[in-house]
């Protein structure tokens, strides 16, 4: 059967996330409905990781089989027309069957959006924080966490990670007019890590915490950062990184460079 | 009692449109409320116009007299901090007892969106069109609706109007990346008179109308234009301009400039 690595857009808001579940809409079901009708039988679907309900992506990637091979821009046209108005499809192409969504991404990056100012339009994709934030304190409390570090303190138990080290590749905040951008890229993401991570650094933005308290977190086990979980609406699933696939971005010397 | 000119801006998605009704979630409904929650006792709003259900302001312009004197500020947080997050209060300003919304309004614009990308982002807040548009076709066939014309053909009975004639002043179709955003700027507006405006434009643009179709329909009445009604989520009230409040732009010659 023939393999399609496909780059999927979505709104998370209306989804009970990612993974397929009885009873409940999620993305991974729609997608999986849409590429069954449009290829014929039923299809299974790889997402290269999950997203929580409310999460959205601007690139998830996703393989699948498909009982028979189609052009991908009539696979793109066909299954988008299936598809609700708030998942995309936005690129598709053959891919050899070695290729795995999951264990053949080498890095993944996720965008974090905070308002600071109250709009009418925005409020499913982004958190609004009212207080002003420190940027230069987030920072400085962002770059000991650059590394491998062990972030146990930064998810829950999750039977399906065996290790709770990651390797961040880069933390990066900026402002854009109202919105505060945040920008983490790491080999893999923990359950819930990056909406702990943003919590915590929001907290040292206010002066709730100091920089320092969440560089201790990695080597001294905290329920803190639980408590601090960014919400959902916030994080985009941003960019996720491929060994092959890759070869026309400007690579800087480090691998996991995905930006 | 005091009264204020509140400037409000929604996404209409929600809602079923501006004006108030029992057993239905409407705008005004809600700013109602959290003004009565606000300032004390039962608070009646004045809307510019009203917007039908899906259709969306950028800058609704709203008066109503309050139970007592607030500073702006404190009644913009307050209000806000009742309020739905997708209607937001933008400025307030104490206002002569002589200010009506309606009444006082010399001019209005509307923005409508077209999208001729499919994403997973934007569908409540344009109208899908798949094919490609001629823009030249659509502003031949705009010009000839500028000035003052009976809309007959373009808009519903509405007990509510005593004339379908009306002063268009500008209509201005413009291309940024994927979206087509036209502009229509005038007098005032009849009912489903933009939508149906936008949706004649749309099927000019297509190739299914010719220019001088469209101008014919306001010497001779048409059916044509409600069949081709615009869907609502592309709509947006941008602008609502009032003699006395608009010194600060920079007003061309015309009274009715309002861009």
């Amino acid at each position: 059967m023939p393999r399609y690595k496909l780059t999927v857009e979505y709104a998370g808001t209306r989804y009970s996330g990612w993974q397929i579940q009885k009873n409940a809409r999620t993305v991974q079901g729609e997608l999986e409905r849409a590429l069954g009708a449009v290829s014929g039988g039923r299809v299974d679907t790889y997402g290269s990781g999950r997203t929580d309900a409310g999460v959205h992506a601007l690139a998830q990637v996703v393989h699948a089989d498909l009982a028979r091979a189609l052009p991908p821009d009539t696979l793109i046209t066909r299954a988008n027309d299936e598809l609700p108005h708030d998942i995309n499809i936005l690129a598709a192409e053959r891919v050899s069957p070695r290729f795995h969504a999951r264990h053949s991404a080498i890095a993944r990056s996720y965008l974090y959006q905070i308002s600071t100012r109250r709009t009418a339009f925005v409020k499913p994709f982004v958190w609004w924080v009212r207080d002003a934030l420190d940027l230069d304190a987030m920072r400085a409390a962002a770059a000991p966490l650059v590394g491998l570090g062990d972030f146990r303190s930064f998810t829950d138990d999750d039977p399906e990670e065996k290790s709770t080290r990651v390797l961040i590749e880069r933390i990066e905040i900026e402002s854009q007019g109202a919105l505060i951008l945040v920008r983490v890229a790491g080999s893999h993401f923990l359950w819930k890590m990056v909406r702990r991570l943003v919590g915590v650094l929001v907290a040292v933005g206010r002066g709730d915490l100091e920089p320092a308290d969440v560089a201790a977190w990695l080597t001294r086990e905290s329920g803190v950062p639980a408590q601090l979980t960014a919400p959902a609406s916030g994080l985009f699933l941003e960019h996720v990184a491929y060994e092959s696939s890759d070869s026309a971005r400007p690579l800087a010397p480090a691998a996991l460079t995905i930006w």
